[in-house]
C-alpha cells in the first residue's frame, strides 16, 4: 500500500466492551452490569445540547472559554496553560510526538496506553516499579492516583525523578473527586486530566493536557483546529465550574468505595487499592470469581498478567448493588 | 520546556469563525448570517441522544456498526476499508506521518490544510495548478469537488499522475450531494468524506477515510481507542444509511445553489465554480463587497491571497435569503 506504510499494531484491551462481556459469557442475563470501568456511573445532569453546538464548527471563543473553565477546575494559571482533546487518550498518543527521542520510563503497573505511544514514538519505555526505578530518564511518566492501585505521586516528586530539563508526565485521570491537591503545570512538567470519568460523560469525548503555554499548543496544533465537538464544549462550560455538584460527587462516590471496599472484604478479598471510582482486590481464585461474577452478568476488570486481581467500579444504583451482592458473599 | 518541545506553527485561518466576524465589525446588526463555511444550512433532523451515548465509552460494536453504514453510503467494499475520526481535520493531519518521506504535490489552491500538514510531516511540498503539474510526486492530493473552485478530479487520474507505488489522496469533502460517482478506494488511493458537512452536523465532529484495510488500521491506531464520540456514532449509524433524506438535500440545496447563482450575476460577479452547497465568484471590487456585506452581518468567506474572489455558504431561511438579496443587487 502506497509510499512505505508501515504495520499497524497489536490494541491493547480495555474496559467498558460490553461486546466482548456477551461474548464471553453468552448466557448471562441481561442487562448487563458494567463495572469494568472507572467512569463515574453517576453522570452530571445535562440539558439537551442546542442545535448550534451540533450544526456548527465549534467556535475559537467557545473553545477558549471552555479553556478558561478548565484553568479554573484544575488549578492552571490561565487557558495558555490547558490544551483541550477529545478525551485523553489521544493526548498521550500525541505528547510522545512531540519531544525528542529519548529514554523514557513509566512508573507501573499502570494504564497500559502510556508505555505504549512512548514506544510508538520512537522512545526508549522501561516500566519502573517506583519513581526510584524511573530517577534520571528523560521523561518519566506516572498516574496519580494509580490506576489500578491508588499509589499516589507528587508533581514534586516527579519531576526531581526525571532528568535536568527533562519532562515529568502527570496522569490525574483519577484526581478529580480526590482529596488530594491538584496539580499546576509548571516548567518540565505535564499534567493529564479526564472529563469524563469524573463527570461521567465518558462518551462525550473530553480531556485536557495542563502545561507551559509552548508545550500546550504544540498540543493543540498536532490536533488540527475543530478537535473538541461543539457538545463536549457546552458540557465542559457547564460542568467543569460546578463546584458544588463535584463535592456532592465526591462524598457520595466515596462512601460508594467504602461500601464496595466491605462488600470485597466480606467475599475473602484483599483490598489493594484504588480511587472514590473504581476499586482493585487479589482474591485466591481470581479467575474463578471473574467468571462467577460474569455468569450473573457483571463485567469486572481483570489483568492477563495478574490473573488474581480483579478491579471492581461503582455499581450505577440499588439493583446493581443487589445483583453485586448476591455473588460477593 | 523539556525533552526539545518544538516550536508551534501558525494558524491557518477558516471559516465560520463569527467571533471574527464580530471583531472585524462591531457594528453589524444581529443575528449574524455566516455563510463563510460549505456545511449545509438544513441539518439533519436528530432525536435527543441516549443517555448512553454520552456517559459510556464508544463501544467498539458501535463503531463498526457505523463503519459498516459509512462503507455502505461510501461506496467501499467493507467496514475494513473505512477509519473514523472526529472529523476529516484529524485524518488531514494524521495520513502524513504515516508515509515515509517523499515529494507531495497539492492541487491548489484548495483547503489550504492539506499543503500545511503534509509539510509538518517532513514532506517536500509543493502546491501544483493541475494534475499535469502533480505527474510523478510520491503523494498526490487533490479536493474534488474541489473547494473554493469546484473543479472536479477522477480517481484515475489522480492515481495515474501518482508515481508507481505512490499514494493519491482524494478529499470528497463536498461530494456527498453532487452527481459525481463516489471513489472506492484501492490500492494507492485514499477517500476522505465528511460527515458534518453533508448532513449539517458539523459541530458533531465525524469524518472517515476509504483506504485499503493496512492503511485505515494505521489510521485508527494512531488516533487510539474511542476517537469518535457517542453521539457522533449515534447520528451516523441514523443519518448515513438515508439515502431518501440525501437524495431530497440534495435537489434542495442544488436549487439554493442556483438561486444564488442568479444572485451574484445580478450583482456583477463572475461565476467560478463551487459545489451545491457553496459558490466563488470573482467581483470588480471584491474587498468592497466583503464589507459591505459585512457591515449588513453577513459573513462570506474570502481569500488573502486573492482580494477579488468571494465564496458564499447557502443562506439557511427566508429572513437570511432577503438581507442576502438586499445586499446582492
Amino acid at each position: 500500500m502506497g509510499s512505505g506504510v508501515e504495520e499497524g499494531p497489536e490494541a491493547i484491551p480495555h474496559g467498558g466492551d460490553l461486546g466482548a462481556a456477551r461474548r464471553l459469557f453468552p448466557a448471562a442475563p441481561e442487562p448487563w452490569i458494567d463495572l469494568s470501568t472507572g467512569i463515574n456511573p453517576v453522570p452530571y445532569p445535562l440539558p439537551p445540547f442546542e442545535a448550534s453546538a451540533l450544526h456548527r464548527l465549534p467556535s475559537p471563543d467557545n473553545l477558549a472559554r471552555l479553556k478558561t473553565a478548565a484553568a479554573e477546575a484544575y488549578g492552571a494559571p490561565d487557558a495558555d496553560h490547558v490544551a483541550a482533546a477529545p478525551g485523553t487518550q489521544i493526548l498521550i498518543e500525541t505528547l510522545p510526538r512531540l519531544v525528542e527521542r529519548t529514554r523514557v520510563a513509566v512508573v507501573g503497573p499502570t494504564y497500559a496506553e502510556h508505555a505504549a505511544a512512548w514506544a510508538r514514538g520512537g522512545h526508549a519505555v522501561e516500566v519502573v516499579p517506583d519513581l526510584a526505578g524511573a530517577a534520571g530518564a528523560g521523561v518519566v511518566v506516572a498516574v496519580s492516583p494509580n490506576n489500578p492501585d491508588g499509589r499516589v505521586f507528587s508533581p514534586h516528586d516527579l519531576r526531581r525523578a526525571a532528568a535536568p530539563g527533562g519532562l515529568a508526565v502527570l496522569d490525574q485521570a483519577f484526581a478529580d473527586l480526590e482529596d488530594t491537591a491538584p496539580a499546576a503545570p509548571g516548567p518540565g512538567l505535564v499534567v493529564l486530566r479526564s472529563f469524563g470519568k469524573t463527570f461521567g460523560l465518558a462518551g462525550l469525548r473530553l480531556g485536557f493536557a495542563l502545561a507551559e503555554p509552548a508545550l500546550a499548543r504544540r498540543l493543540e496544533a498536532a490536533l488540527g483546529p475543530w478537535a473538541v465537538s461543539g457538545p463536549a464544549i457546552a458540557a465542559g462550560c457547564l460542568a467543569l465550574p460546578d463546584a458544588g455538584w463535584r463535592r456532592e460527587a465526591a462524598d457520595a462516590r466515596g462512601q460508594d468505595a467504602a461500601r464496595l471496599d466491605r462488600m470485597i472484604v466480606r467475599a475473602g478479598g484483599r483490598l489493594i487499592g484504588g480511587t472514590v471510582l473504581f476499586r482493585t482486590a487479589a482474591f485466591a481464585d481470581g479467575p474463578g470469581l471473574f467468571r462467577r461474577l460474569g455468569e450473573a452478568g457483571i463485567y469486572v476488570r481483570r489483568f492477563p498478567e495478574r490473573p488474581d486481581e480483579l478491579r471492581f467500579g461503582l455499581p450505577p444504583d440499588k439493583a446493581a448493588w443487589c445483583r453485586l451482592s448476591r455473588i460477593l458473599k
